[in-house]
Formats: C-alpha cells, structure tokens, sequence
C-alpha cells in the first residue's frame, strides 16, 4: 500500500500543525539535504512545452529514496479559473523500486518554495534587513512573506503587481497576520529602501521587471518568477552588478535568470555556500542574486518532511498501487479470472 | 478531481472486458499511434539507476494529451517476495496542464508490452506461423502467449526458463486456456522448429540467451528482455545476420539488444514499417529481430484506451489531487486557517 495525501489531507495537516511550523521544519530538510547534495543522483528536469504551457518531471536521488515531482506552468490558466502552477509528487523506495507516498504537491510546492527562498536569504540577505520589496503578488507571494518571517523576521513589505486584484487579495490575507505593508504605485517604488527584493511574476517571456537603475547596493535578489528557457525578469545589467547563488547549474543555465549571460558566466552553487566552502555575502554593498529556478531536491525535502510529519496521523489514506500477487512470479494469477472472460469486442 | 484507477479496479475492469479484448484494444491503439509518430513529443526516458535496480520515468505527449509512467526493475526482487518490474502511469490535459487519470500499471504494463510484441510480430513474423519459443517464463510470459494468440491465433508453444518453478506456474495457467505447450529442457531445445521466438528473462546483466547456432533463418524474434544499459539477451551475431526494428532508436541505442553493435548499425524504425513507408519482412529466409525495450508511446496508448473504456463505469474513483481555490489567483485562501495555527515546534 501506498500513502496518499489528497488535497483535504494536506489541509488538514497544515492546519494541524501551522504554516510556520511546516516552512520551517521543510528549510530545515532543504538545508540540511543541499549540505549533502554530493550523496544526490542529480538531473535536470524533463520539460514537455507546449504554446501555452510547460509540463516537467523532476527526478531525484540519494541511494536510500528516490522521489519526483509532476509540475505544470500555465500563465493563461487563471484566466479560464485554474492555477498557473500545480503538482503532485511521489517518494519510492530505491532497494525495491516500490512507491511509498503519493502527495498532492500544489500547496506543497508553495510551501517549499517559500522556504528555499527564506533559507537562500538567511544565507545571502543583508545582517539585520527589516523591509522585502514584492514584485508579484500571485498565489506564492503569501508563502513567501510568511517565510522571510518565519526565518529572518521580516515584517515589512512593499508590494508591487500589474494586477490590482492580486495586490488586493494580498492585501486581505496579510494584513490580519501582523505585517505592515505599503502598497507601491510601480516596481520602482516598491523596492525603494528594500533590503530584500523578490521577484515573482508568471509571465512565459523575457520581461524586465526590474530595471538596472531600480537597484541600489547592498541588496538581496531573490529571483523566482525567470524559471524557464524564455522567461526571465531581470536587467542582465543588474546581473553583471551581482554575486550569483543558483541550485543546479545544469538546470539554471538553461532556466534561470542567467541565460542572459554567457555559459561561463561565474555563478556559486547554493550547498556550497550552506556547508560553508564557499562565500555568501562578503561586505554590506554587495548585491546577491539567488537566482532560482526549483531544483527536485527541494521537493525531495518537502515530501521526505511531510512523510515523517504524518507517521501515525490520518492526514493520509493508504491506496492499492501497487499489484501484489501471492506468488511475485505471478503476477497472472491476479487477472487468470479475466483470461476465460468472452465479452464481445 | 482526478481518475484513479487502483489495483483492484484494473482487476475488475479486465474481469468484465476480458484480457482478449484488452490487448486487442491496446493493440489497436498502439499501432494507431505509431502511426502518427511525428505528432510526438518523443524523449528517452529517465532512469535513475542503483546497485539493485532501476526506476524510471517515460514521458511523452501528442500537444493535446501528456502522459508518463513511472517504472522500476529489480531483478532480486521476487527473492523477497516483491514483483520484479511495478508501475503506475498518468494522463494530463496539455492545454491546462492538469493530471486526469491515474493508474496502476504494473498489470497495465504487463497488457501493452505484450500487446506491442504481438503487434510488431503481425507486421514482422513469417506468415502462417503456428509455434512460438518462449525463453523465460516469468511475470509478462502469459501476457505474451494470449497476446500472440490473439493477434496471430499462435497456439503452439515451447517453453524454456531456468527456473523450473516460474515454468510450473506458466503451465498451470496456461494448459486450462488451451495452448499446446512443450516444456523443454533447455533454450536450444524450445526454440527448435519455432517460427517466432520471444526472449523475456530478467538478469541485470549481459547474457546470451540464444547463441548464433540456436537460430536458424526465417524466423522472427521477439527480444524483449534487453532493456537497459548492460542488460542484453541475444549473441552479437545474430544480430548482425538479421534486419532490425525498433521503438525509438536514441532509446535503444542506450538500452536495447543494439547495445551491443555500432552506433551506426541499420536499424528500422517500427512505425515506418506499421505506416507502410518501410519494408519489415521481404522474404522466407530472413530473420526479424523486434528490438524491443519498452517506449512511452505504448503506455500512452494504454492509458488512452483504458481511459476510453473506463468511460461511465465505476472501475475508476475520483481523487481529490489538484488544490482548487475558488480565486485561481489565491491559493492561500485554502491554507489561511493554518497561517494563524500556533503549535508548538
């Protein structure tokens, strides 16, 4: 039997346990899984394009547990009621090859997202930052606030969207959690006086959300929304200006911000900077740029969390995936009965 | 909400389709689709191999459907009671992006590898053969025999595996459907007098199933045990006295009995011959090798057919996998309870 967390149950645990608890027990995992990224069999995901949309496969594994995830991109799909990004994902056993969980991974990968964020700024953020800009105010942009506060204590932000209505929804889910907030007028004065920058727009096309001047010294990047080939956010100016944290380069070359630049373009791998062989920030003027795309090991994190966070629970059901027959070299014997069956064609 | 298909729907769906019509169906969707070939986005698949195994995903789309398997082999397997080979797979919707259908497809693969066999085997073997050698008698055995039954009306069989238990239990399901079978007493002795020869065993390794000697001309074979990376069945020589068809060739390039030959060895591609743009076979005397090592296109159509006939039944339930805020753009509003939760840690 596999377990199965659905959508309800993946409510229900969150609701169990709170938001906080679970961003900061799944940073934990990613952190502690990204200081042994050597132990991971690690390739670039399987992407499936179409015109309006990506559908990828994000395979991983340590030796002991294989996992993946299934992750669509649609920009146009809020426009017909569905969400831009939604996913499932799966651990297995490596020394048998069977499935052990089966979870729902759209609010999951909320969660993981806003965590890797948080984790890479404790790494790479200016000491004693109090205030994070917001470029996009899609449906991360919550679980990313609450995550630069659950981590770093960030309490202030200034948030920017092209959509009123984003910024609105925004507006009403945060606002009664503490955080005071300033409604800019455009990118620019978002980010005015902002020691962290997060950029988070959905957009399938090179964009330049923030332009070279709109960045002063000093700050932190955290660049999401440039996550596929084509679809990026960022000056390239600002870009040479920065230190450049990414996950896999093999991934981030060809998704990240950085296919901008040229494929020698020095950037520094996130574990090495989290085991302490590499630099993070160096002095207060620097810009840092963690330039992430998603990388499968974090959704490795986030499902190896939550299967040890619902032991015992029933926050999942258990489902027959798996066909077991008595006899392992017989696998007919489970379906003998429809081998006489004579249904017309 | 999504279709899923467990174990014991795909039981009670074959119990009432029954497995004659099953593989007739998947056949016939197969050998539709290798007919539109070029509509595919074709990938090799991704395997992440161990010591013990292999797990792999094989995606595939056509622009308006996606779908995937995951698949793993472990040959030490049925040693701790455990199937050698499980799998379940997924349709999607590519305009959305959204998951559809999900299915076990350990017996599902079991159906399509044998469909896809016997399918090749109606283009490929030599006319009015009447006895096919079947070398291993394992977990997809009596798939292939109803399988080439069905499609070839093959009644005869010689079988031969070196585990004379997995032989036991072929003979126990099978006599009762009705097939002649000679159990022999070695791999040379099952494939005398065979006009098709199906390879099936399961070793991790490089093996010669059939030396050059054992196959005689004007016969086809069935090589479907060949299938990774080191793992091959026949003696080079044989292949290289026989025309050679295959799936997808990046694939079993890699994985295929091919393996063992130059990267620049004529092979042809199925889907040609199955359109009607290449020659299969031309003559008595030739041998026919179907190199086959499984490719994501046959569990697409397996699922596509699947997805048909489960149409209005209650073979299937419905899972609740994809998070659905009523406001596309505010998946918080589904977790906002648990942003004020305020469990310990």
């Amino acid at each position: 039997m596999v377990r199965f967390v659905d959508v309800p149950g993946m409510r229900r645990w969150l609701g169990e346990i709170g938001l906080e608890t679970a961003i900061a027990g799944i940073a934990a995992t990613i952190e502690e899984d990204f200081r042994r990224w050597p132990e991971f069999d690690k390739t670039a995901r399987v992407a499936s394009h179409s015109e309006v949309g990506v559908i990828e496969l994000m395979p991983i594994s340590d030796g002991r547990t294989y996992g993946f995830k299934y992750v669509n991109g649609h920009p146009g799909n809020p426009g017909r009621g569905l969400q831009t990004v939604t996913a499932f994902g799966v651990l297995a056993d490596v020394a048998s090859g069977y499935p052990t969980l089966w979870s729902e991974m759209t609010i999951l990968t909320a969660l993981r997202t806003a965590a890797t964020s948080a984790m890479a700024a404790r790494a790479l953020a200016p000491e004693n930052a109090t205030t994070m800009a917001m470029i996009g105010t899609g449906s991360q942009a919550e679980f990313q606030a609450i995550a630069f506060r659950t981590l770093l204590g960030i309490n202030s932000l200034r948030v920017w969207d092209t959509d009123a209505e984003a910024m609105d929804v925004f507006l009403r889910n945060m606002l009664p959690l503490g955080f005071e907030i300033v409604r800019a007028r455009s990118a620019a004065e978002a980010v005015a006086g902002a020691e962290i920058i997060t950029t988070c727009t959905a957009d399938k096309a090179y964009a330049t959300i923030l332009t070279d001047e709109m960045v002063g010294s000093g700050v932190h990047l955290n660049a999401i929304g440039g996550d596929c080939p084509g679809k990026t956010e960022l000056d390239a100016r600002i870009l040479r200006r920065a230190d450049i944290f990414v996950e896999f380069p093999p991934q981030t070359r060809i998704e990240g911000e950085i296919q901008q630049l040229s494929p020698e373009h020095p950037v520094t791998e996130l574990w090495r900077v989290l085991r302490g062989d590499a630099a993070g920030r160096t002095s207060a003027e620097q810009i840092t740029v963690f330039d992430s795309v998603g990388f499968a090991l974090e959704d490795f994190s986030a499902l190896r969390y939550l299967d040890a966070s619902i032991d015992g629970t029933d926050f999942y059901t258990e489902v027959d995936l798996i066909a077991d027959p008595a006899d392992p070299k017989d696998l007919f014997a489970l379906v003998a009965d429809a081998a006489t069956a004579r249904t017309p064609v």
